[in-house]
């Protein structure tokens, strides 16, 4: 699509955008989406599905004891969005005094913790205009140091019902095209074609085969991804998840079909419906041996006032 | 027992000590201890425990589906050992381009990230001499930017049955005194008040109570605490158990009643045995309800080469 | 002075501290003060006093080449403003390949690299509200990572005359008291009482005496200090000079007089101005050997988009 | 000298070189250079000429008050070393309470801060095997955050007659090649071209061009320069200057002709002289206006145990 940015023909433009693809977005105002649906005060969101049954309903589905590992390993040089990193400086080591000779070892980090690797993305992360999710303003909550509300100290640890929705498979390819953009469609067939309904609470977890690139090209993997519209976005938060996760960074599609839009998917997870996403997942071991149904375990960091976590999610079954 | 400083007393005191208790000790050399029980080039020791049968006779102690936090929230005024730290810095707050307003919030974190808050250990945080875990000399493998073998990428994930040794409860104390040595004996008479033994491959989780000075008291917390004894480790390490951990920082008993010794029961744990520790547990959910047996989840950080990870472990019933 | 912030009575208090102190202080208007008289588009400030001419007039006065280190040590236990650190780790030795056995050591540091320690200010530092030096607009040069205007790389290395105004030593004491207020009286008999007057463009340190404490009482230090009044600052300001320098860290009196006010002396130099801040200073040495006339040298580090930079500046005779 | 790493040629070329250069070289045992001429407790080296005479010395050549400056901006994307970095990120602006509407900036950096940019070294940056200068041994003064001996604290401001040897424009070239090794023979005749001779104090300064990849070729920059041979950095140390400097990183040619030696002029000068280096100066606008002899002025940052610090030096005439 050509774009312009001279002002007569971006109206154009837009509303022929609209008419073709459908997927005009603009964000809900305060007004229309707070409170949210989990109560004025709530900092929990979707999390608030964390409860004995949503546990009990995931650990049914442990029959083998088989866990597949979902996380990265943390290295200083895998795929970064831009501007962070994770740095390590091993320490010199330590003879303690004693007869015992205990040499001791750590090590100093310096990275964007909650936002590298397989991360999870808590509320605090994401903004419409000056407002987060539940039309908490972040001038009243951001700090030098974190944010006074929606930290992710609130999270806690969560168990759930894993649905792996396989668009790869579907289209019988490994790996989705570069700026693919999976809709309602797409993951209404995936679901139909693995036999699998969506319950509310599932953490919903997305496999487009992007991240077979993760150790083998990074400039590729961060310059574009196939991932979800608008659309299969607003739809999927009907289903009411816990969290939605993807073996790419964004979870939507990149770039964004409609060029004056950034990341609208982001959005309307974290800010509009209080939905934690799940991003830079390794799924090829799911998707290769078809396991579709799963106990999703994950146990994002306690960082105080923290705007997400690096984590190690596993999947059992 | 009595300690005194006075230079006439400690050699006498130590005299006595060693004849009372046995406890003088000698780490083993590397013929005495090498190779390990699971095999020459091994880098996984007591994790080899986890296999789908661990995960099952873990997952079926689920019956209620309530989850318990034991991770400590982080933040930068909690009690660290010395030389460490959890520094963290929130970003400006970047405006995206484009018409959905999108703000993106991160942090940048500076920490000793394997080695602070509740923490998980690896294998090489610590040495006898220049020797670590299964013999693996530390010239061999250390670099300024992490280890090339027994680094926390090759933990994994570990789901296995926990067993919470209240002794504590045993002594009728909310909390141990400052310095009390737990012993073998104490170690036996908490698991027969509370009618459970130990199976190879479980999570070993003691509760002295000092978990409570954690948000309360820090420069008591890290001024010294009760812990294990040298012979309580080596009992314990007999049975064979994937991990050991507690509500305190060392584990084992500080100041180590041999004034010689500097922490010997890192050394046992991670060295001797390859058992990884579990450290700054919060236990007082477990102890105060009872609960002694449970589901452990523990996902550590695979930080390439790493000594440890920062952890948010979960115990579930 | 009783104070309320019950809105009636500010108004009426604030009159009264008008009248009482005449210290009453509002930042003068963007229409005021800009452009600056450097130029509509200039980021130098004061700064531009750095030419052959002041050059040479400083040279002159160096007879006996006697250098005097005006610089603190950088350690990681120094005083601090909150929330900032100095923190050094030593990098493990590398030792290269090769027979002429070259080992090599270097060290990683996390600091508010630009704000510790003896500390030289520049203009992106402060701000009036949205707008700093010269009127340019926070929001428009304020960058994740640094300042696209007014950055330290636009300030050089500075070689002026400097002049050490001893206030201590008017008033006959090895320290002023914990918050003297300096006013423009004081600044005027000092320098009658060392037969000096001031010309633009000079480097004008002001010795309190309060940098005694900097090694034995952080705390006391850092909890308030003697410091230039508004009155003083704005007369130092008309006198032209390329810095204003001190031995404690705000230069103004603190906690400032008037309760409303946070720190106006630094508003008044380095946004109103354009008149660089050079902080603990250590002038023990000048003061003691009454040394009030010298070439004043310092490097501030060219951080791109920096707000100040950490300095070893010196006074040479 | 041409240079080839097909293997055949290699042994046969290394036999020549060692013969018609003589530049076989070993270092010196502990015997051979300790105690230093400076004392056997001598932290100081060369810097031991700092006195007021050389300060004299030097500030009488300045006649035009002109400064140049010969440090290189502070950036991240400036040619670093393997393994370092300058990483800066700006704090979220601190609006202080006030009337006054005060803001506040600052930054937080990680860098290795004493060895990236126009950097000096100190004396613990380089050993033979475990031993420093003056035959201070690594494991006695190594801690984890800083030496406790020969660290930056002890360096103190250096004002000094600078020489600068274009051996660039002695050679006729803007920059000399890529792997060109300057011998003690080029530097005599660029002194005598230039009819300058050397002091004791000096601080003998080395053009080679090298500095204009900079900041377009940073990858040429870093992977090879030309520089000092053994056999010139011998002679150079013999002229008994207080530092050497060049527009490059490694002052010696790099890679090192001998394919055994491992930056034997970083040893030459650091190690066994005591003689302080200073790298990556921009020499461009003294080269180019043919300012041969000037004060050199330069004050590292005192990073107590430090090994080296970023500076911002001048050259004043």
């Amino acid at each position: 699509m050509l774009m312009t940015f001279r002002a007569g023909f971006v109206v154009f433009l837009v509303f022929v955008a609209t008419h073709a693809h459908a997927q005009s977005w603009t964000p809900p105002t305060d007004a229309q989406r707070c409170p949210s649906k989990w109560g004025a005060a709530d900092q929990r969101g979707a999390g608030n599905h964390m409860k004995p049954e949503t546990v009990l309903r995931a650990t049914r589905l442990i029959r083998t004891g088989e866990v597949f590992e979902l996380g990265r390993v943390l290295r200083s040089n895998m795929p970064f969005s831009s501007g962070r990193r994770f740095q390590m400086e091993t320490k010199r080591t330590n003879m303690n005094a004693g007869s015992n000779r205990r040499g001791s070892n750590e090590e100093i980090v310096f990275s964007e913790i909650g936002q590298v690797g397989t991360q999870f993305d808590g509320f605090t992360h994401q903004t419409i205009g000056d407002s987060l999710y539940n039309c908490v303003k972040l001038d009243d909550v951001a700090t030098r140091t974190g944010f006074t509300k929606l930290g992710m100290e609130h999270v806690g640890s969560l168990i759930t019902r894993g649905v792996l929705i396989d668009v790869a498979a579907l289209k019988g390819v490994p790996m989705l095209g570069d700026t693919y953009p999976i809709t309602e469609a797409d993951l209404q067939q995936a679901l139909q074609r693995q036999k699998l309904t969506l319950q509310p609470g599932d953490a919903v977890i997305i496999n487009t085969g992007w991240g077979r690139l993760w150790d083998t090209d990074a400039p590729r993997y961060l310059a574009s991804n196939p991932g979800l519209t608008i659309g299969a976005a607003q739809w999927l938060a009907k289903q009411d998840p816990m969290l939605i996760g993807s073996d790419n960074g964004p979870i939507g599609v990149t770039p964004e079909p409609e060029p004056n839009l950034s990341l609208p998917v982001h959005q309307i997870a974290l800010v509009v419906h209080g939905i934690h996403l799940l991003e830079n997942l390794k799924l090829d071991e799911l998707a290769g041996k078809q396991i579709y149904e799963f106990a999703l375990i994950v146990q994002p960091l306690k960082i105080q006032g923290g705007t997400g976590s690096t984590v190690a999610p596993t999947a059992v079954r």
